[in-house]
C-alpha cells in the first residue's frame, strides 16, 4: 500500500531506457518520461566523445560560447538595400538559405525563388530564360550565413531587395535578414507568378523605404525585449509571431502617424502589409538569432550548435568550434498539416535559414510557450511542452530573457550541444513552413521535423580532429 | 501488478470528497483532483434546491439563458457622451460600480472616485467640498449596471465622461462602459490628483472624440472575435488584456494613420496613450461581457448568474431568473501582490464590475489561458490552470469562441449556474485589481479573490421563492 500511494502523491514519471517503443508509448498516455542518457551514444561517435572529454577542454569552451551568445541584445536599426548592405555582392550574386549549393543541386522551391529573383531583378525574362541562365552559370550562388544573413525557407536574397539590419546594442556585431513577404504564393516558398514579383517591387520601393524613415526617426528597436515578451503572449518565435508582429506595429504606430517622412498611403500601406501578415516578424527575429549565433561562433574545443540551416537539399550544422565547417546531410521530410487540396506527396523536404530560432533557443525549443502553434504545425499542446521539456537534456542553459509562464517561468533550453545530442540520441526539435516540390507553387503546408542526427554525429567527429 | 500498470498508464485522477484537506494536498502534489459534489449543499439552500428540483424547469430554463449570453456577438459601434448616451443621467447623476449604495455606506476607493468625478464635472473645488455636497445629498448615485452600463473598479461614470457604446451585431441590445485610464493615480482606483482629471479632460476632449472619429471611418470592432485571439495569446480578458490591446491597436491604425478627421498630434497621442496602457481593452471586454449578460436576464426558473459586481461595501449577484433583483454579502479582502510600500493594510475590500468577465467565461475562469498573469495577480501557472479547471464544476457551457490553447483548445468555462455553486462549495474564481482604503490613494496593487457564498446562497432561495 505505502508503494500504491507514493504513486498517487506524485505526478508519475518514468524513466526509460534504450529504445523508444516503450517511452513512446508511456507519453502518449500523457506522463512525463525521462529518457535515460544510459544508452550508448551514436554510433562513430564513441571515439570523438572520448577525446573530447579527455581533452578536458569542452564544458569550460561552451559556457564561453553560450555566455558570447547570450550576451546580445539585438536591436533592429536600418532597412537597407541589399547591395549597399554586402559589399561583397554583385549584380549576379543571389544569396540562399542553408549550406553551399548548386544550381544543379537545387530543390524546387530553391529553384522556383532563384528564377523569381531573377525576373524581378530584370535578369530573365520569364522562368524558362531565368532557368537556362542558371544552368549556364550566369547567377552566383552563395548562402545567406556566410554574409552575416539569414533567410527564411529558399532564404533568396538579391541586389534590389530591401534588409533588415540588426545590431548588438552592446556594439558587438550586424545581422541582416529580408522581409517577410507573407504566407501564399511569396517567393521564399518557390513562387515566381507576377503577384509574387508585384510584391517584391512594392516591398523596394514603399515598405524598405517607409521601415528605413521611422526607423531613423524613432531610433532602434529592442527586438530581445519584444521577444521576450512575445513569449509570454504565446508565440515561440518561428512559426507563431503573430504577438511580435503586433508589438513591433506598436512600436512603429506613432511613427507612421506622425509622418515619418513618407505620403500617407504608404505609411498606410505599410501598416496594412505587417498587419496582414502575423509571420511579418520572423525574418526579424531570425537576424537577432543569427547576431547570437554569430558572436557564438569560433572558441576552441566548444560544441555549442552555432547555425542550423537547410537549402531543401541538405541539412546543415555548423559548431562553434569548428567554426565555418558545414556538417551536412540530406534535408528529412516535414510531418505537417496541408493547406487546401495539398498533400506530402506536394512537399519539398526541409528548407530555410529559420532554425536559426533553434539555435537560440526559440522555434521548437519554446513550443511550449506557444500551445496555440499547434493549429498550424500539428500536434497537441501536451506534445508542445513535451518537445520543450526534452530540450533542456540537450541544451547548455536556460535563457534570462525569454521565459515560458506555463512552466513557471523557465527559461526556454538554449544552446544546443552536439556533444549531448550524439550521446542522448535526442534530435533538436524543429517547426517549419512547408514548401511545394515544384517550382512555383508556393507554401503548401507547416509541420513538425527533427534535426539529422548524422550532422551532430560528423560535427563532433570534426570536433574532435580539431583538438589535436 | 495490474492495478500498478494502470497507475502508470494514465495521469492520476483522484477523487475527494467533503473536506477540502485531503483534495488540497493532493493538488500540491501536481495531481488533478476531482472534488465530488456528494458533499451537503450549503446550509439553508436545502430546502430551495429541492423545490428547484422538483418544479423541473431549471435544466432547460438555464439552457435558454446560456444560449442567449452566447449568441451576442459584440461589437464596438461608437463613442458617445455619457450625458448624451444615458437618457435618464442629469447633470447631479454619478454611476457607479456594483450593487446600490449610498454615500454613507461607501468605501475609501468609491468616495475618492466620487470627489474626483465632481472635481472633474466642476461640481466641486476641492476634496472637502466635494465630500460635503454629497454628504448633503446634492448628488445622485446609481449602479452603472441598471443602465446597461459597467464601470471597473470604483466604475464612477459622470455626465461629461467619453463612453465607448457596444452593440450586438445581431441587433440584441446595447451596452456602455468608460474607457481605460491606465494603472496607477487613476479615478476608478479613488485617486483625485490633479494628474487624474486633467487625464479625464484630455479623455473626453482628444480620446473619445478620435475614438469615435476613427469608428465612424472604418466600421464597428469584432470585439468577440479580438478577446478569442487574446485568449491564445495570453490574455484572460481580466488583468491580462496585453494582447487584445495589441489587437485592437492593429484595427484601429490604419484610420489613425489616414487622418480621421483629427489632427496629426491628437492621433498621435491616442495611440501613445493607448499603447501605454495594456488594460486599456478591459473596460470594453466588459462592455461586451454586459451584453451577454443583460441578453441572458429574465428567464424565470433560470439559476443562471447574470451579474456578479462590487461597489467596495457589497459584493452582488444577480440571477437570470430573478431579474433586477440583488443578492448581497459584504465585499471580501483580496488576496494579493502589492506595489511599492503598500499592504495588505492599505487595501480596500473587492471593488467593481469588472467581474462582469468573470461572468462571461472570462477572467478568474479563463485563466488557464493566461499563466503570465500570475507575475500581476500572484499564484502560480500551475495553480492558474486548477483555477479554470475547478470552475468546470459550477458551469454550464464551454464557450464555443473563447478557447485555451493549452487545455488542447477546450472552450473556457461559461455561465455561473448559482445551484451548482451552492451544491458544491466551490465559489468563482476573480481576479482583480485592489485600490487603496483611503480615499484619493489610488491603485496598490492586485490579487485573486473568491465570489461570496452567501450571496449564491440568497440568490438560490429567491429563485425558489420565485416558482411559487
Amino acid at each position: 500500500m505505502s508503494d500504491l500511494r507514493h504513486l498517487l502523491d506524485d505526478v508519475p514519471v518514468v524513466a526509460t531506457a534504450g529504445t523508444d517503443l516503450l517511452a513512446d508509448s508511456i507519453e502518449q498516455q500523457g506522463a512525463r518520461v525521462v529518457r535515460s542518457d544510459w544508452r550508448p551514444p551514436v554510433p562513430g561517435t564513441e571515439a570523438a566523445l572520448a577525446k573530447l572529454a579527455a581533452d578536458g577542454r569542452n564544458p569550460a569552451a561552451n559556457q564561453t560560447a553560450i555566455e558570447r551568445m547570450l550576451a546580445v541584445r539585438p536591436q533592429l536599426v536600418d532597412v537597407r538595400v541589399a547591395r549597399d548592405a554586402f559589399a561583397d555582392m554583385t549584380d549576379r550574386t543571389f544569396f540562399h538559405a542553408g549550406p553551399p549549393l548548386t544550381w544543379e543541386r537545387a530543390s524546387g522551391p530553391m529553384r522556383g525563388a532563384i528564377i523569381g529573383a531573377m525576373i524581378y531583378e530584370g535578369m530573365a525574362t520569364d522562368p524558362e530564360d531565368a532557368a537556362a541562365k542558371a544552368e549556364r552559370g550566369e547567377i552566383e550562388l552563395s548562402p545567406c550565413h556566410h554574409h552575416g544573413a539569414v533567410g527564411p525557407m529558399a532564404g533568396v536574397t538579391s541586389p534590389s531587395m530591401p534588409v533588415a539590419v540588426v545590431d548588438d546594442a552592446a556594439g558587438n556585431g550586424v545581422a541582416y535578414s529580408t522581409l517577410n513577404e507573407g504566407l501564399g504564393k511569396v517567393l521564399r516558398y518557390g513562387a515566381f507568378a507576377s503577384e509574387t514579383i508585384d510584391r517584391l517591387r512594392w516591398m523596394d520601393s514603399v515598405l524598405g523605404p517607409v521601415l528605413r524613415a521611422v526607423l531613423l526617426r524613432r531610433g532602434p528597436i529592442d527586438l530581445q525585449a519584444l521577444i521576450a515578451q512575445a513569449l509570454q503572449m504565446g508565440d515561440d518565435g518561428h512559426n507563431r509571431n503573430r504577438a511580435v508582429t503586433s508589438l513591433f506595429l506598436r512600436e512603429i504606430g506613432p511613427a507612421l502617424i506622425d509622418g515619418a517622412d513618407a505620403p500617407v498611403d504608404e505609411r498606410s500601406g505599410v501598416f496594412q502589409f505587417i498587419d496582414g501578415n502575423d509571420h511579418f516578424m520572423l525574418n526579424l527575429v531570425m537576424a537577432a538569432g543569427k547576431l547570437g549565433s554569430d558572436a557564438a561562433s569560433g572558441v576552441p574545443a566548444s560544441s555549442l550548435v552555432t547555425v542550423m540551416a537547410r537549402n531543401g537539399t541538405d541539412f546543415g550544422v555548423r559548431l562553434s568550434g569548428t567554426g565555418d565547417q558545414w556538417f551536412t546531410a540530406p534535408a528529412p521530410p516535414v510531418d505537417g498539416l496541408y493547406l487546401g487540396s495539398f498533400s506530402e506527396e506536394d512537399a519539398s523536404p526541409d528548407i530555410g535559414d529559420s532554425t536559426i530560432t533553434e539555435t537560440v533557443g526559440l522555434g521548437g525549443l519554446a513550443m511550449a510557450a506557444a500551445p496555440a502553434i499547434v493549429g498550424f504545425v500539428g500536434g497537441t499542446a501536451a506534445g508542445a511542452v513535451r518537445r520543450t521539456l526534452a530540450m533542456y537534456e540537450i541544451t547548455l542553459a536556460e535563457h534570462p530573457a525569454y521565459q515560458i509562464p506555463m512552466l513557471e517561468f523557465r527559461g526556454t533550453p538554449v544552446g544546443i550541444d552536439a556533444a549531448r545530442v550524439v550521446r542522448t540520441g535526442v534530435r533538436p526539435q524543429i517547426n517549419t513552413g512547408i514548401a511545394g516540390a515544384v517550382p512555383g507553387t508556393g507554401m503548401v503546408g507547416a509541420g513538425l521535423v527533427e534535426a539529422p542526427m548524422e550532422c551532430f554525429a560528423q560535427g563532433i567527429r570534426s570536433l574532435a580532429a580539431s583538438l589535436g
